[in-house]
């Protein structure tokens, strides 16, 4: 196969399938990974098909020992180099006191969060080095930059991710290897998570919000694809992205009334 | 005179007035310099004096040329050598949008957030590094690390001001002079810049926040008093202040809802 | 004219001026404005008019009062509505220690530096709000979020410039114009600005980072280009560059030796 | 007993050591955990005694499920209430790369830089908020804010350890907790762990360092005092603290030669 790889960790119908289509259209070989559904996996790897593009598809539990590692070799033997993965798996689980954060979640927060991107630039980044080029593009939360209440979980794997992202671009940059750090402060119109999350919500949740008031994750591809297409002189390590209508995270909302005008 | 300078500018009933009052009652002379309001100055003066404390003041506005080089000037002649600075001016002046912050308003904001420390450093900093002691104490805003709406010309001057104690710092540390850097993010009980900008709506404001619920600018001036004596072997640039109550600048506020829970 | 127009701010051979080719290709009527060297900026337009663009330019001094807010009205009025404005001004003059950093240096860095894109805004973001879209991007450094010895003038001026952004993204975004904050952490290959502080040095200097050891500013503009393209539910407020052979400013360089394992 | 609980896991001869002292100075009872050397362990406490304080030790390894549970409720139980508790466990293993950092490294470091403080908090804050009142203090390091080369399984943990205490001061601090991340950003004269690494280095290391050069934990430990008595009006969450001498982590180190002029 000639065509370079892509490889997604975390395709779901939104940001993941979406980068996975927006590397095929540009003329990769995507390969996407996640944990369940395989109709709905099958129906990406369709989509993308019918579209002309170039896609093959896998379940995969990353909390399984083993498997980003296995996976990673399965491609690079048998599919062809991988040029850039992107890890996307979020590891979001609402808004919980400490005492309803049991120590299993948290740990299993940090192993989607966190361990899961060390394992996958384990397994993965010799292989770029090799090659003296490649990318490792991360999806990553405001809470990788502040923690708020109830995401004791959520933002210690998040920050923890976010410290990776550095060690690794600074171990791996001089080598050829971009690594790219994306903090998505903002929702994203995607059916698997915040769809499942919202239930039968999720249309009148998106309606409040309001036209391009939630992240349409095909134009978030489109940054992607734009990072990972950036010439080694000019490499981009974090961005932000939210809708126009979103208060950024270092903001507040509601605009300030008198209360918070004194340490404005 | 024997005792050590501590100067203010900036010393009105609140955090000036009381930091004067922690140092005086540390063994220093304080020296108090505000722009306006003689009979108020003259009372802090007062106070510190009753107290058994040495204390003087000034009138003097900053925004005039040479004002803060004479005072510097003339304390290091007439009184005795500046031990410690307090830049405590501030340049908050409400939220306004864009179309309502003229070019003068914006250019002021500047003057007093910013060159005004300029200013002082370049007068004082000297006189310290030639002692091979010295600290100058900043009191700043949370317009410092994140730009509020209608924060234009606030957060302008305030996010220069922190990036020059930082370069204050970079070069006047290794000479043994202390730059530190407050990030007071929450309302003080300050009867001159709070108080009178809610006027006769300050003990409902203050009431409303509940016990503990306003920084009391007596307990900052310990922080202040803190900062100043840690040895040179483990010194602090820059830190937060705010009360129990508040929600730090960086996180959501109210509590998250549905709508912001996706980004958290 | 039915083209959208792009307008640069400090158009010189590196940045401003492969912007402006960029936006040029991309379909705009380019405005090159610049200070002096009234046959380099001749020469920049040619080279667009070349190219098959349609492009025109004029030499500015942004320090007169005036001069950004006749240039903008003139632009409306005369060739068509800016959809997109570069604010590309400079304030870098090298490391200066305070005692060489004089009040006017020091209020000239401002001016250019901070006050500069103040006016731009006022002047440009009314007629962009009018039209319920609209672009400003913003060349900044990494002075701008760390302040290093030397820096006094440029970092000040660079944090405000920041901070502004900010309240300008804050105000702006929700009425249609993107805002957007470009860290630049390494060293451009702009003849006018780099090439002139290092004069006959500079080929030296760019043999010795290597091969893509420098920015090349066309590359710096696909970036902007990406920016300005966004839809407005994904937005970019703030992103980094540098070339992949740099060490970001947040890491050690050298790598660490003893002396700094400890507080890694 | 009726004196207040001060409790310190990772109590060695440096950070956790003095802090020790200082409370037990201050009219604290001093608990001591450490994971080894029962002698050194019973060396601090004699000196806390002998000096008119209040002590006592126990080892323990904290990556042990349910030690840092029991150790709580004990003291809570046999001892007295804990007003104060000092996460002081490191997680640093020198520089790495990668290909050198196992995936049971990386656990390692997250299990004890960050999973640890989660137990500890699950286990100490509900007692707190019980009482209304106590504090939380946490030794960082510069690898939370920034991830150099080399520290992966480090920088990881720290960076979630620094998201777990926004997050924990987001719920406890309206509770009456005070919680505090303190970024250590120099070395520290702590001869169990600096020691310990440098070896028979380690005394021409700190000559090396010159005259204060090295942060004394005894004063670092004031400055945990002070924290911990600060008034709930007025609470710090995040400081940092380094020696004169030593060049901030966000500085550029040694002083910008011309290679990095351009991007201060």
């Amino acid at each position: 196969m000639t065509k370079p790889v892509f490889l997604v960790i975390g395709a779901g119908a939104g940001i993941g399938g979406h980068a996975a289509k927006r590397f095929a259209k540009g003329g990769y070989h995507a390969v996407l990974a996640r944990r369940s559904d395989e109709e709905g996996l099958g129906r990406l790897v369709r989509q993308i098909e019918e579209a002309g593009g170039s896609a093959s598809g896998m379940l995969l539990d990353v909390s399984d020992d083993g498997t980003i590692e296995d996976l990673v070799e399965r491609i690079e033997t048998d599919v062809g180099p991988i040029d850039t993965a992107l890890y996307n798996l979020g590891a979001q689980i609402g808004n919980r006191p400490l005492s309803d954060t049991p120590h299993r979640t948290f740990e299993l927060g940090w192993r989607l969060g966190c361990f899961g991107l060390f394992r996958l630039a384990h397994a993965v980044l010799p292989h770029m080095v090799e090659r003296g080029k490649g990318t490792l593009l991360v999806t990553s939360a405001t809470a990788a930059v502040r923690g708020n209440a109830g995401q004791h979980s959520h933002a210690a794997a998040m920050g923890g991710r976010r410290m990776l992202c550095q060690t690794l671009n600074a171990e791996f940059a001089p080598q050829g290897v971009h690594v790219a750090h994306v903090v998505v402060d903002g929702s994203v119109d995607a059916p698997d998570t915040l769809g499942k999350l919202l239930g039968d919500k999720f249309e009148a949740y998106k309606a409040h919000k309001g036209e391009d008031g939630v992240i349409d994750p095909a134009n978030l591809a489109d940054t992607y694809w734009h990072l990972a297409q950036q010439p080694r002189n000019c490499w981009t390590h974090e961005l932000d992205v939210r809708p126009f209508t979103d208060v950024p995270w270092w903001n507040d909302n509601p605009p300030a009334a008198i209360d918070t005008k004194a340490k404005k």
